[in-house]
């Protein structure tokens, strides 16, 4: 026994209760009432406190490049962020190069990357599909889950994204190789058409990338995409899930049993559309610091996601944390040439790495949700859907020592300057009080996070390998 | 340590994990990877085998009058059978009598007779409402949940029913005083048309007992039970839930965030209709064996009641397990009184008991859904609803030591008249083949069954007072 | 040919076309483009205006007993409004007295009071079924569709209305007989719990009205209703539908392809539970004033039904007119024996019957529907369900000479004292404009309407014989 | 007066009555009761005869160059067919040239064609949009609108066919200019996808082409095609509706007030996925004689279709008539190169042009349909939402005398080499027998079948223009 966390509450994803929690060799070794530490063991007085797993982010850009720049987040600054807001497990997404680079090779590329970044914590990763229209291409998937790499993501939308025939391929062949597909479901083509329209009309405020990007476009890939994994046979995962309409094709296909999962986002209950009227003068955030894609929708559909939190429509948690310096988001008007820039100029994405389980958990403190839930979204179904439950996501007897002490009454205002870790000049949530915040950290048994600083040592993540997939139905 | 389980793997109701689980004063005190034995504890083998938590019938009908005669388990027989088959906690049906008896008195009358006949395992009750006229009268549930006594059922058929009205006061009261409403959900006013239509036209069989509760008669009393609980703002538990547009109902009003739940039993599951025609002469069981209200419903809704407990619309399993002899139920030919009978004068109710968790496990085991989902619906779900997951319902630490010992490879077939531990004479499970079975059953840390007998002893059984209870959504 | 209306714009349900009409023996003989008229056929100039079926109302109360007063509006004066307003059909409620009295002696105890008032227009009935309890009370069904009564209704509120059970009866037998039922859908338990309640503590203003009968009371009835029909396989007639839970569930039994029918009434499409705060103070109206049963909804449920109208779930316009003098709904402050009143102590029920063709017209007439849907629910449709098409409807030859020529240019104010031609001291309809109006109503090729004033005769009205109806879908 | 119908009984979309019916100059001048023939008119006897207006088929290929080859009937024979059904109003298709031809020189292009065949009727077209990539292209549209043509028709598969992109455009566009947008809806990238997969695996057989155009490949094509529609904010018009889940989506965006119309074929009424099989040997017919697209789908689908009929989800009948020749349904088996062939080298399309109006009139005489329902699809619902309803569509005084003169009791049996009027060596219609027929057929007051032969005269047929349209909800 090398930690002994005495007194706290143990959360999982359904239940809450008093035990003494166990760790050795980085490892949960026991839980139980009264445990007698052994020697040598660390004791830590969690009275009144929470003992959770550590949530795990399946949604992260680090170091990704987009819109002629480079996510200011690289593996390092942006798990040491995530490691101080009681995350300890990422899912970075690998973008297979358009060059015919096969998607293992394109993991490796990206692996190389995060390894001399030097990760604060585990992680693993997602691979972005660019091409799939080959047999060959295809087969490259397998090379990937033979390696530990069991998710792929496809997207609806961009130049790098597939059509409906090679989204198609990817679901089926996915199928046979025990991996899961998510998709970043937007119309493409209606989106490209409003960008045409309103770009002529002169309209290039922040406002019309929402309006170019709106419910009813996102409404209907996630319907598309959900039809086509039905017609496929398989599972689908649709990321960062932002609109009721899709919430709605979730609800029906999950009835009908079809194993359809989808995440959400902090920034989709958080926020609504009307961030990109004027931003928040304020707080010094602009229209276009809140350009992310998908955009944030209107109150209706912020009700459905967090009614689908509720009712178990919405399965995860994640991040989407893809972050930009204000002087990038600046491109929107004056573009890095030197033109005038518009809404689509904009490097799209925002930060949220460390905010995430505060957020959700300070969510739950205040009574939305249960804290049972906040767990599961957050960490439990990730593990299942990622194929790492074997080794993450609970606080469970043989799984990694992945711990956050959670404390219900420390009270805790984000101020970028000041307590957040990672590396923007700016963030959404400044001034987000959240009610509740962790007083440490463990990944793997060994603090990260005292609370205040990082204290952990760059390099120490690890490479997770996550096992193949097979859902059924729609079991969690 | 008494107890030291070693070398199982952990059934919950989300996940599976090899550890230890140690018990000590009847209590889970440690669950743990190589737990090493105190000194006097006994040690359990449990290499292959899965540890799961006893199961919680929700819904038995023990000695309970009804049809001119008393069902044939009393609370001793009943619960012998239940441990026998790894259900090791029952809430048993109190029924109000119609004088004007308040609730808790009811309850104290029936407790007499259970605490007389001696309980194998622990028990509650829920209270059958029978009479919701007035303030007075309603506020005798208070007194009932002041004692421990959280849930309440009321009837939407038969004479002792309550109408729409008093059906509303319950739950407006219950919403109250932190308490869940049960519900048996038939149109009584067509099911009386039809008796009557169908005797006048001389049909007396068994299969008229379904048509005149056939699908359309229990669903359309489904939805409005959810009408009623939507307008009263309150949560609803809909018990032995039968058919489709019911489990379409409560998936529409779980989709929407209301607290609805609905509970299925075995029989609806493995049986159809089709008994009612024959019966399976081959067995020497008659239609009218079959005969138990609601009936078993057509292949359609079967399919729907699957799929609803794989995507959570469906939240429990019991048995209303209410037994009664093969003689008795030859009053549906002719009745105890020797007059010509029909299929009103069958007394109503099955055997169950025993089968319950078997039959789940082994459905589980050969692939239909996991062991976690079995789990959650027979113990972890039960337990939460009816207000006892403080002590029951999982195999986690501080629990009572409700304990399964499962052999995945163990073979049983159900032979009344050798394997069954209640008093009836036959059962409509007779011959039903189990792949897996318990080799050994605990009931607070003390063996009841050892895998072929029962080993406990009568009036070891305990009350389990419940908790108040409160469901603001679908949380599972 | 007798009259000759030229140059006019003809409008069905389906189209609308110039052509002439002739008029011969009271019948409309002849359709055509430039009819030349017959020796001493009188020729009315119809240039410029609409030449519309008559509407057909099918839901009065005249001189109705209620809240221990009678309905303002007699025989004659109801009717005569009726025709002022381009209303030349009228089917009244005969209630069934609850002293055992059969259905057709009903009938013809009201239609001697129908025939001493001398009705200004032809009118028919629904029988208000208020005992179905046995079968020799149901075989007086019979009686009422061989004499030509082909439409029953019963309550589902109300200590005269009927159980599930009764109703279910009728709608078995209806079937049988080619009989159309309709049905009151307010849930009476949990309206007579809500009563109890508010009057409890001490809520006795017109607005508690609206909430023990609010729109889930509403909804949940007509859900019931439905459910009811569907089992007894027959079609079902939801008078004064209004509130969108019943809109919804029409829709989804129409798209099952059930023959489910919905009038709703223009006080609901014109008005919201807004009146029942303050009334509308500035036209000398209170809340009370507007005191129906059911009361009006919030704006989602008038917005449903007018989607409903526009979608064909709602079928028919009817008024539900039941008009009582001011002095009466005073009764809800200071009830008629002097002791204090409440909601419940108000006579239910406003005036209509004039108002509700002009109404409908000019909402038309401004565009919110077609001119051809305004007519096929107030004239078409009515005429279908009640078994009337063969006579009255629709500008088709061979039919009844029952046309309102409208002026879709002249403008008109409803003032109570001034142009309106009931009994009443004051009318909901108090100062509403409409755009387009009748300039002459004819009934039967008799003008009863000048455009200003009444011209017909008392008695002139005749009793319309109603064929026996089937709907084996929502044909229209 | 030329022409007196006496005696016969009028059908209309909404009801049947006895009545007579003039025509004069080509048009219906006037419908009464016991008309007198004036003098020089011709006085045809109705008695026990139906007047019906002359079916209007909204979609035909005639002379279509498809697959290789050309469409079997050209404008004379395939109108000439038409006539003897009792079609007197054909739309044909115009497909756009890739080459950058405007819409409008489409049109006119294909007109010469046309006016050289002589066409049998009335006509009017369809611009099928194989181009709308510029602003400048889509103003060809308003050429077309603007002389007449005011429906367009999106591929959403086939290399002609266009991407989401182009569709929106459309759509927008023309929301402006008062078009109607129609649609054959399949995702051609699934369609694709299963092509490579089936025919790599050997599967070549006409089975194979339902498979790779299943339900669910036309059902995700309807709701996205709705979806983009809704997105648009104008109005859609589904051909050749298939599957249920395109049912569905229809009758939801209906029930939510989108102006979403259907047509469907006689094909997807009478047959289903059963005729690629084996085909009906005893016939002569193979299966590839039944290769259409979309293919037969299969029993749920059939009946969906059908209820869709009956509760107005479907608004249209129209035929696809695209005939070929079995020699060039052999190219299934051996390309028209000498090659080895497959499916997907069958030409697509089917025969039906002149059993249409006989098929559906007969199903409404076995009692299926009303008649006013099958006048309603095959007659009115099309002249309305083409925008002819100004001239067609209906008897009603002013409208062009395109008059069938139907006798319920006359029997038929298709007999291709007998009775049919086309060009086509076979039909998939051989040997079905119809309950009544047309007697005779008049387009504009002139006979063009006599009951048995044709009696008309190439050329006689005339280009109808179509007014704008605008359709706010689906009126109808």
């Amino acid at each position: 026994m090398d930690l002994l966390f005495k007194g706290g509450t143990v959360v999982t994803a359904t239940s809450s209760f008093k035990a003494d929690v166990a760790v050795k060799n980085g490892k949960i070794s026991a839980i139980g009432a009264n445990l007698k530490p052994e020697k040598k063991a660390e004791v830590i007085d969690a009275k009144g406190k929470m003992i959770l797993p550590g949530a795990i982010d399946g949604h992260t850009h680090l170091a990704m490049p987009f819109g002629g720049t480079i996510a200011t987040d690289d593996y390092f600054t942006g798990t040491r962020a995530a490691a101080c807001g009681g995350t300890t497990t990422v899912f970075d997404f690998v973008l297979q190069a358009p060059d015919g680079e096969g998607m293992w090779d394109a993991v490796q590329r990206r692996d190389a990357i995060c390894k001399k970044d030097g990760p604060a914590i585990d992680y693993s990763y997602h691979v972005g599909v660019g091409n799939a229209t080959t047999q060959e291409m295809l087969d490259t998937m397998d090379e990937c889950v033979n390696n530990g790499i069991t998710s792929f993501k496809v997207f609806m939308v961009y130049d790098f994204g597939v059509d409906d025939g090679q989204f198609f391929n990817v679901l089926q062949h996915a199928a046979q190789i025990g991996a899961l597909v998510g998709v970043h479901a937007e119309n493409n083509d209606v989106n490209k058409c409003l960008n045409a329209k309103y770009l002529a009309e002169g309209k290039t405020e922040a406002w019309w990338h929402y309006m170019s990007k709106n419910e009813a476009v996102a409404g209907e890939a996630d319907v598309r995409a959900i039809n086509l994994a039905k017609m496929a046979g398989t599972s689908l995962y649709i990321v960062h899930l932002d609109n009721k309409q899709g919430v709605d094709a979730v609800v029906a296909a999950r009835a009908e049993g079809y194993p359809i999962f989808a995440e959400t986002c902090p920034q989709y209950l958080a926020f609504t559309k009307d961030v990109y009227k004027d931003g928040i003068p304020s707080l010094g955030l602009r229209a276009r610091d809140f350009v992310c894609s998908p955009p944030m929708k209107g109150k209706e559909s912020q009700d459905a996601l967090w009614n689908g939190i509720k009712t178990g429509a919405v399965s995860t948690l994640a991040t989407d944390h893809c972050p930009f310096l204000q002087s990038e988001k600046d491109w929107g008007i004056t573009t890095k040439d030197g033109k005038p820039g518009n809404y689509t100029t904009i490097p799209n994405g925002c930060a949220g790495i460390e905010n995430m389980y505060p957020y959700i958990l300070s969510e739950a403190n205040k009574g939305k949700i249960s804290f049972e839930k906040a767990v599961e979204i957050a960490a439990a179904n990730p593990a299942k859907l990622f194929g790492i439950d074997y080794c993450k996501g609970a606080i469970e007897v043989g799984l990694d020592a992945d711990i956050v002490v959670y404390d219900p009454k420390k009270s805790f205002e984000v101020k970028n300057a000041e307590n957040q870790h990672g590396a923007l000049d700016h963030t959404i949530w400044e001034t987000s009080k959240f009610k509740g915040y962790p007083t440490s950290v463990y990944s793997r048994g060994k603090m990260v996070f005292d609370g205040k600083d990082y204290v952990g040592e760059s390099g120490d993540g690890q490479f997770v390998k996550c096992k193949k997939v097979k859902f059924k139905g729609p079991e969690f």
